[in-house]
Order: C-alpha cells, then sequence, then structure tokens
C-alpha cells in the first residue's frame, strides 16, 4: 500500500493547541487506497524540515502533504511555490529569528509545489470547502518547510509530490481575534484537506 | 410556556437556499424552557416587517430576534441598533429600492435593541461561536426590519424584547466568492444562535 | 458672515500629532462665504463634547463640523448617524473607560446627522476624493462628541447644522501599521473636507 | 551617465489612464546621477515582457524597474520574486488569456528580483510613503513582465538589476470601487519610487 505523509505543527506562540495538527490528526488511516502516516513537527527553521525529511525518509511516502496554519486567511489555499528565503516577524520555537536571508546555498531560488495544487482546490471546493490556490507560503517556517523539502526530493530525483496547505484560524482562535477575522472549523478544514489528498492520489 | 418567535429571510438574489432560514429552521424546539416559534419572511421592505409583526400578534412571544445575512463580516454579530432609514443599493424580491428614505415618518431617528446584545456575544464567545456587537444593520431590509419591529413593539409598550444577529456567509456560498471571503458553516451559526436566545431568556 | 465651526482632536494614544487636527488646521479662513472657526478638542469623554458646545455658544456657527480618525477606513465618511452609548476599548485622554452605558439619561438612543452626509460625500468624490456615508461613529468619543452636539442642538431649538467626518490614517502613521492599512494624505483629506463643507453650506 | 529604464502599463480594462503610467510618466530625467529613461508597456502577455526587453537591448540600462498597479494594495510593494506561470482571470489586451501554463519552458520556476526590494521598501518608508515587500506578484501580466525580465538578464549574465513595484489604486479609481478600497495619489507613489530609485542606485 502507497503511503502519504501528512505533517502539522506543534503548538506555538504560547497557544495550547495548534489546528494544522488537530486536522491532521484527525484524518482517517487510508485515503484513496493510501496509508495515511501522520506526523507532527516543530515550529522551528532548523528542526521543522529536517522532521519532515527524516520522516520521508523512514516512510517513503509517494505523497507529501505539510499543513500550517495562516492566520488571517479565510480559505483553505494550497500552495504553489516555496521561496528559498527565509525572513522571520517573531522567533520560532527555538528562539531562532533568521532575517533576509536563503535557506539553502546552493540551491535554486524558489520551487513551484508538486501536488496538483489547482485541481487539488477545485476538488476542496466540489465538496464545499472554501479553497483558492495561493502564490505566497510567506518567509516564515511553514515556507521553510515547503521550499526545503521540495528541493530535497527533487535533489534525490525523488517521484513523491509534494506540498503545502495554510488553513485558517479556528473558531476558538477567532473568539479572541479582532471583529473581522475569519475562521473555519478543524471539521471543515478536514473535509477539505481529505478531498485535496484523494484528489492528489487520483492525479496522473 | 412562555415564547421565542425567531424568523429568517426566504432566498434572495437568485440564491437556491437562504442561511439565515436554514439556521433558523434548524433551531430545537424548545430553548430554555421557552417554546420557538419559526418564521420565514420575505426579503422585502413591505412585507418583511409586515410578516414579523404578524407572527407577533398572532404569538404574543417574550423574546422576538429577527436573523439575516451580511455577506463580507466574519462573525456572528448581534446588532445594537436600527435606524429610521432606508437606502438599498439594489432591488428587494419586489422590485422596490427605496433610496435615502425614512422608514416611518412619525417615529424616532433610531431604537436601540432591547435584547442583551453584549451578554448575548459574550455567551456566543463562552460557546465557541466567534461573535461581536455590531453597531451598524446597514439600510437595507434587514435593518428595515429590525426599526420597524422595536418601534413598534415601544409604541404598543410590548414587554416584549426584540432584536436582530447578523450571520456570515456559508462555506457554500463563499466556494464561489473572492479569496477573503469569511464564512462560517450553520451549525456554528446555530450554537450562536442558541446560546445568544438562552444568554436572552435568563436575562432580567 | 456666517459662521462654521470644525473641530479637530488633539493627539491621542501616544501620537505625536493626529491627522485630524493637521486637516482642520489647514482649513482656508474662508468656505462658501462662511468663516471657518478652528478648535482642537480633546480626545475625552467629558472635555470633548463640552469643548465643542462651549464654542458653538460663543461663535454662534451656522453650521457645526467635527472631524476625528477612524484608523483602518479607506475613504472620507461622513457620519450619518451618532449612538446615545459609549463602550472604550481603551482610556481616553483623562483615563476614563465609560463601557455599555448611556452616554445621556434623557435623551433619545440616537440622533441622525443634521448636515446633508450624503451628498456631501458625492460632493467629496465629485472633487475626486474616495468618501462613503458611514452608519457607524463607533461607540468612542467621536461617537460621544457627535451626538452630545446633536442632542445639544435638538434640545435648544438651534437652526445649526451639525455632524461628523471621519478620515482614515495619515501615510505617516500606516508606515508602522500592517501592510493592508489604508491610508490618505492630509492634503486630499483637506479637499474632501473643503467639498464637503462647500457642499453644507450650499443645502438647502 | 548610466541609465535607469522604468516603466509603466498603458491603461487597462476600459480605464482611460493606468496611475502606472502615470507616475512612471512623471519622474524626473535624473534620480541619483542616473539618466531615466521611460517606457510605455502593453498590458499583454506577449507584447509586455517584449517591450521592456526591447527598450533593454536599446538602452542598456544598468537598474530596469517595471511599476504596475494591484488593486485592493494599500501599500507601494516592491516584489521579491516572479514566478514562470501565468493564469489570467481575464483577457490581457491583446484577447489572451493564459490559464495554468509556464511562461518559459526551459527557465527554473522563479527567479528573485535583483533589486534590494527590503531596502527599497524601507527607503520608502524614511520617505513617508507606506511600503512593504511583497511576495507575489500574481499571475497575470505584471509577473509575466518581472520573469520574463529577471530570466532574459540572468541568461545574458547580464549585469543588470531588475525589479517590478506595484502600486495601489489612485484615488480617482477608488472614488468608483467599494468603501474599503485604499488608495495613494499619484504624487506619493512617485514619492515612493523615485526614494526607491535612489536607494537602488547608491545599492552595493
Amino acid at each position: 500500500m502507497e503511503k502519504i505523509l501528512v505533517t502539522g505543527f506543534e503548538p506555538f506562540g504560547g497557544e495550547k493547541t495548534n489546528p494544522s495538527w488537530e486536522v491532521v490528526n484527525a484524518l482517517p488511516r487510508v485515503i484513496a487506497g493510501h496509508a495515511v502516516v501522520r506526523e507532527c513537527i516543530p515550529v522551528s527553521f532548523r528542526r521543522g524540515p529536517a522532521a519532515v525529511l527524516e520522516a520521508i525518509q523512514r516512510e517513503n511516502p509517494s505523497i507529501v502533504l505539510c499543513v500550517g496554519q495562516a492566520g488571517g486567511r479565510a480559505k483553505v489555499t494550497p500552495e504553489f511555490v516555496g521561496i528559498n528565503y527565509a525572513d522571520a516577524r517573531i522567533p520560532d520555537n527555538d528562539g531562532e529569528q533568521p532575517q533576509a536571508t536563503r535557506l539553502l546555498a546552493d540551491a535554486p531560488d524558489a520551487r513551484f509545489s508538486t501536488l496538483p495544487v489547482r485541481a487539488m482546490a477545485q476538488a476542496m471546493i466540489d465538496a464545499g470547502v472554501p479553497a483558492a490556490v495561493s502564490y505566497s507560503a510567506g518567509t516564515y517556517v511553514c515556507n521553510a518547510v515547503l521550499f526545503s523539502v521540495l528541493d530535497a526530493l527533487a535533489a534525490s530525483q525523488s517521484t513523491a509530490r509534494a506540498g503545502f496547505v495554510h488553513v485558517p484560524n479556528s473558531p476558538e482562535q477567532a473568539c479572541h481575534l479582532a471583529k473581522a477575522t475569519p475562521s473555519m472549523p478543524v471539521a471543515l478544514m478536514l473535509q477539505g484537506i481529505v478531498s485535496g489528498l484523494e484528489c492528489a492520489c487520483s492525479w496522473g
């Protein structure tokens, strides 16, 4: 049975939970005939990408999907591209705060996700989940994980497809945020991630 | 058994359903010892307020809550005030489009909701539903319903408390709207409305 | 020569200047044949309204326009209505922070501006200044000033017309605020305020 | 005397003017000892990039800055990266509407701007112009111009530095757009572009 590796993040910034891990943790064991392997990774420029790469080595998945949270977004957003750049506005969970720096000295400027992000967003919408392709994963740990994984898979000539999906704030979080802050229940995010993964599994 | 009258709106603007009615229609029969009476009202400056007032006459409720949709909002928002004014950007379901006009010639400029909106918003938040008091119900049919009901109850020296709650777009709607459009599942709106009504029932 | 009284606010919240006063201070001495009297008023629930009323007593203007700032707004917004309510998220410049309280015990719930706000917004647009009528002046000092002035003028059966206009953040402020914060140069706000006052002067 | 090539766009989408060209056309003849060459380019996936490359061939500039408009943005935003991808929501001025397609078959996925975008944004802020680095130039003609120019310069091993800056809607445009649409006068955009170019000229 082929495997899907899906990662979410540990709590961050004083929060007790991280919706990205809540949604990943709630995934079914099997999606479209693929075994789902879950991994909770740290919000760390150094240890985050390493944790995903270690899990890829161990599990040899055919699909890798990392899930993170982008507060302020209203939809589930598959990321189109990861960039070889870090610029942190706040320290990560290790206290590191890289500024205006290249992630990997000898890697290209950016790499496109190898998941069918456009079709995945459409599959989510078809399932009733607000979704849209995003063209920037930011310059924080989420982007670092995306770029590092894409670059490592490309360098090793792996056939695994990889990508990243950002989810909105949860309603619990939005309760304590400004009036205009959008949110989405974890159950709806989950439906979106499952629909996106089913799409990715059946792709070419 | 005292009664709560809760109204939602008919579909509008070519939509097949109106989340405001979906949520009202899903309410339990009894909330905090009050019988819940549901009424679906038209998106009409003339027939909308009339339908609520007719139901109030018929049912003699102690609490009246009208629910409508405010596309673009991210939270469930109890309205603080209705104003004696109509200014329609688009025609209502009767083709009427009042512009810059007073709703009721001899009524005051505005009336505050007689429901405990602040406490209701807090009760919704305590239940995990993003909510906030809103200080403008707009100038369309929603506001016309709110103001007309408040004015009629004040004029008749009724002891019934009345108010209005706006809900966001549903996820189904947001799927076809811009990337930044917030949404909320009807089930979560429902939890908010129920928590708000429980609060109103136990108030003073 | 008839008079226009225009007020702006003192600096607030640690800022060195307040764009509302900058724009008021830059007004010409005469607009549409009316002498322009400027007044800088404190960001205080108690002293702000009092300062405007004192100036009205002293100057006997036929038009009163108070100008304040609403950070986050993108346009110049004449306010349609002031409400008899205060709910302060942060203390004013006197350290007062009224919460969920009526401003004036024996006054009505709200009063509409007696300036032609719709025509004024259109006059601003005609002059190339982004503008729109607003239906909520909030629940802070700006609204308290608006409501108190409207109520005092109504109580004294004055023929003076009064109202409030909110202006956006200035570019200098926006430089230090989030990427999505709109701004408007004081010179453009000024053009808007002048066009709005010309409209008000020529009104019925 | 070294040259700066600055491009703006022709009117688009039925508009009579394009603020991006208005601002470019208003630039001084000399900035920081560099001669400023202006070029107005078409909103065309095919002819837009070609026009910039032809001007580069003709003028041999040491700095290339393309300016475009991103309606909805509140700040002047130097773009960090161009991506090798086109996905047009509406047809360009030639009626072309590429969808989900690579711009250049043999080019990398993306290229970083070779202008000092971070320092340029700071220089704009220091000049009082709201500015921020943007990490997505979208998937329309603006991005196509940016990526194509960066790729051509890299392929030819040119030492010219190149980049793109998006400007907000002008106030004239915002007058006819939704209440929340931010805008910026062309004169302020101009100050930002000049400050950004001065920064780029003095860079390394």
